[in-house]
């Protein structure tokens, strides 16, 4: 019940081991093109490219900056938690010029602060997160894409946290690149990193696109504009790889491709809307019985994700010591912080698979019986029935 | 029983279908020091830096290449195969100073020639493929890192098409740093590079260390030279995050690290000089049974890998149909090739769990199949004799 990863759902566990197929036969191919069209429907977009990083939610991240970000070009970056520090970090490695609106953990940036800082920077490139797990809060997004092709600047946004759990509505926000990760409200494995990228952001993408030595053919043109830094992260040659072209570029990871696209099935099935209203009443009940423990919940309550829940810990206890009780007596894993939140907040999760009655009711037990253990004192089974008549 | 993705090894599957950890609880960190000690006996090295990247194959060249290679310093590649022209395609984009050693496809370098390559270039990396599937031919390494030393030169090696299969000495041939991938000899599926490091090599990647901002304690100290390029695929980190600091980085991908490790026990389970006679018993076997079907084999048989044989298509025959024919009626895969051999050769594989008579010899009476019914004239039933007779 950490920030993730989290328990994956049986069927995506099942989905994962079968056997490999050969990287172009027409199954496989077959499967990346249903992929594709899953992940455009959990990304809410009509964007014809829309598929699959080979690496972690952080590869989806680096893929996008890398391909977007060229040398000496101006970045505009809010930063507001660990993970917009790294868009800075991942953008100074990049050689760009780096603008940034920072924040306190904790808050979002307005839209007149993200004009503001458009007007100010005049960026070719605005990059956000939507929810940062480290700081447990939601950045709203609607109207940042319209705000940034008013400035023509292309905008990316890493959605890894509440893809699956929380609206990331890519074609109503007009945000040109979104990547998210499995391994939270998708309730997936890491290790494998969905992206959608609109037709002007490819069409900038591909103006950076050189074929590799190798496998060039006479009708594999290249881009004018200066070439991608990094192969790997090369998105227009993994655009070339998912076309019908088929250039090999690297080898599928087949396992985490049908991880991905069973994930996505389940998410679909349940229906998005269905799943967000889940995770709402998971993370409301969360919150009212950590409120009936007399606990304090970190930050403010309009912008918090339905899906990750930072709690102050008590004065008077150990944080680490009532995270051990809690594995060790009850096979139950809450997250730590990072940052200047570090040993002052617990994050619990109530994302994908875990974002149910059972896994928060037996969390909220546990929690009370550790803290009872370590001398913090609230009303013994407050927690549960609080969190039992939130969700009546 | 192409050059790879194969069949994966059932208990890789099996192992792939098991839940997530938390990141940093014990079990998970356990399996993780456990997968270390693993493939350092399957690198046959002690080294200590013995981990996997999080990625394809391809995701370890990079690692390794962005780790090693500063902008502007020498690299000098061997390139006789599209892993080699990869090589340099990553070094170009790092800004490399690329020295190259080029033969023709299908040629393995002499000690002499790398020597000589050596003293001309004064080189700060040495780089080579080990096995590159798109020739068939292993480079042999006999000698190689010795000879770096003396020119005070780093090497690295990328072995993912052998290792597991035919012997990597990562020790006995001083190579500092080297990749591989579980799709090939290993058995298990693509998606996790583990890679080696030498204590000289780590010591080089260490002095490039940045921690990354949001996660930098008072302790943590970085080093002088460049910093990496990429956040990714910066190794300093990556060992950072597999030492006991646990620096947080990625989220490893724990499915492709539990398919990993079972990977890694199934072949120290059989043995590494039992699979190793394997292998070569089944490339032996399929060779006799092509010749039988007077069929010419690819390259030269000194330099052959014992784990994908190529062979020349006849110039009767549509390569392609026969493909089809294998893979619709039978269901077996044969590959293609890339570059100056595509449309000329065929590729067969002999790895890992497909190493075996039942996999050689239903492909051999499959491609006798479809060849007779391309109009190419074989003695039926001889290449099955022959194959069973190599064996024997």
């Amino acid at each position: 019940m950490g920030p993730g990863p989290i328990n994956v759902h049986p069927r995506v566990l099942r989905a994962m081991s079968a056997d490999m197929l050969g990287q172009f036969d027409p199954e496989m191919t077959g499967y990346m093109n249903e992929t594709m069209s899953l992940y455009r429907q959990v990304f809410m977009t009509r964007n014809h490219w829309t598929f699959l990083v080979d690496g972690t939610a952080r590869a989806g991240i680096e893929a996008a900056m890398v391909s977007l970000v060229e040398q000496g070009s101006r970045v505009l970056i809010v930063r507001a938690g660990r993970f917009g520090l790294l868009l800075s970090e991942i953008a100074e490695r990049l050689g760009a010029d780096i603008r940034t609106l920072d924040l306190p953990w904790g808050e979002v940036a307005t839209p007149d602060q993200i004009e503001e800082a458009l007007k100010v920077h005049r960026p070719q490139v605005f990059a956000c997160i939507h929810g940062d797990t480290s700081t447990t809060m939601a950045q709203p997004l609607e109207g940042v894409g319209a705000l940034c092709r008013k400035y023509d600047v292309l905008s990316y946004v890493d959605a890894t946290a509440t893809l699956g759990g929380v609206p990331v509505c890519v074609d109503q926000w007009e945000i040109d690149v979104v990547s998210g990760g499995l391994q939270k409200c998708m309730g997936g494995p890491p290790g494998s990193a969905p992206i959608t990228i609109s037709d002007r952001a490819a069409e900038f993408i591909m103006s950076r696109r050189h074929v590799e030595a190798g496998i060039r053919g006479t009708d594999q043109t290249n881009g004018g504009r200066s070439r991608i830094p990094s192969n790997y992260f090369d998105l227009a040659m993994i655009m070339d790889y998912w076309s019908e072209k088929r250039l090999n570029h690297h080898t599928e990871a087949a396992t985490m491709l049908y991880g991905a696209r069973e994930a996505a099935r389940v998410v679909l099935e349940e229906g998005l809307e269905v799943r967000f209203a889940r995770h709402r009443s998971a993370s409301g009940a969360l919150i009212a019985g950590l409120r009936a423990m007399e606990l304090s919940i970190f930050g403010d309550d309009a912008h918090r994700m339905a899906n990750v829940t930072g709690v102050w810990i008590p004065e008077s206890v150990n944080g680490e010591a009532i995270r051990s009780v809690m594995r060790e007596d009850f096979g139950i894993e809450i997250g730590t912080a990072f940052g200047p939140l570090a040993g002052r907040i617990w994050r619990i999760g109530t994302m994908g698979y875990n974002a149910c009655k059972p896994n928060v009711l037996t969390t909220l037990g546990a929690l009370e019986a550790a803290l009872a253990s370590g001398g913090f004192n609230c009303s013994r089974g407050a927690a549960i029935d609080a969190a039992r008549a939130a969700w009546r």
